[in-house]
């Protein structure tokens, strides 16, 4: 029985704790789990995405970097996530297609449809079974990347972005009921596990 | 005025010279001209070229490979040639989506809409305003290859492939008669150039 976990969520909303104690917890029941996270999870998307992040590259346009993420996904898609779940894993999986829509489509602008065209053919037709859009404040989010990276003032500017990407992930979970659960995530750790766990036991996915 | 002109063909068409000699005539007669190679042409899409052309990178699906052409040429359309036509330069161009679409959609198998769609965002609308599609048998192109690598044999899968580039080349130019100009480059380097000058002529984009 194979599955396909994507989580979605804003800066800070504890989606690499999250899918680590996920996975743990699938672990201990016996079964197989693969993590990968985008852009990257390959040789070559390592290397698409070692293009992305340099900072020097100051002059990528939009659609390039949209392009860059969807060839990423290209070579996860064809060389690892496909062959895991012909192989019955279940595969966890750090943003999928939904990242791509809302901070490329909608927050850069580019418009769903281009992501929604491009991703077509990197994904192959993969779609997640479920998804966990896990969902906090932006407060909530700046106060957790501020602990992280040791900083304790509040950007006004970084407050509004992550309020944009948090409503359109809210309109796409609208749009999407079936597949997007979206999960409270200002909860303890163990309080958003234990309700992870839930979900996937009501709809038999585990 | 500016002017967007393309070169297609198989290799060993006789593209590289020319480019080189379309160059200096519109130059000898004032004329601002711009030339540029794809993949590449910009210092990202440098960087993408060299993930591309990667040996080792052997696990590269087709779809990955055609998303990475595709980036660079975002990249060369949004950095280098909308800049250039929009100061009124002429614009010659080393391959664009015909070849994509010839290389990636037909002879790979991709398939052509998949090409399109891609670019249709890549491109963000440029069409060349005229191709020249320099056409050789396969003999004539893996004679030239063979005289430019060094070796005397001729080979017979290398010849197939060739003759399937060329079958569809000729067809997507049947398809796209006005844009398309099919020349014979099988003649000497001056007489091709003459026709192709003579061509810009009689169409008044020169």
């Amino acid at each position: 029985m194979s599955l396909f976990i994507t989580f979605e969520g804003i800066d800070g909303s504890g989606k690499t704790l999250q899918i680590k104690l996920l996975k743990e917890k699938l672990e201990n029941i016996g079964l197989d789990v693969l993590v990968a996270r985008e852009p990257g999870g390959t040789k070559i998307g390592e290397k698409v995405r070692n293009i992305v992040i340099d900072k020097n590259n100051t002059e990528m346009s939009y659609t390039t970097e949209a392009l860059l993420y969807a060839t990423s996904r290209a070579q996860l898609v064809d060389e690892v996530l496909k062959p895991a779940l012909a192989e019955g894993k279940i595969v966890v999986l750090d943003r999928f297609v939904d990242s791509s829509i809302v901070y490329q489509g909608k927050v850069r602008g580019l418009g769903e449809e281009l992501i929604v065209d491009i991703n077509k053919y990197a994904t192959n037709g993969l779609v997640p079974d479920i998804t966990f859009l896990l969902d906090v404040t932006p407060e909530v989010s700046i106060k957790r990347r501020n602990k992280r990276f040791n900083v304790d003032r509040l950007e006004s500017e970084g407050a509004e972005f992550f309020q944009n990407l948090r409503h359109e992930y809210l309109h796409l979970a609208s749009k999407e009921r079936k597949r997007i659960v979206v999960i409270n995530s200002a909860m303890s750790p163990n309080t958003t596990n234990k309700i992870i766990s839930k979900v996937l036991k009501n709809r038999k996915l585990i």
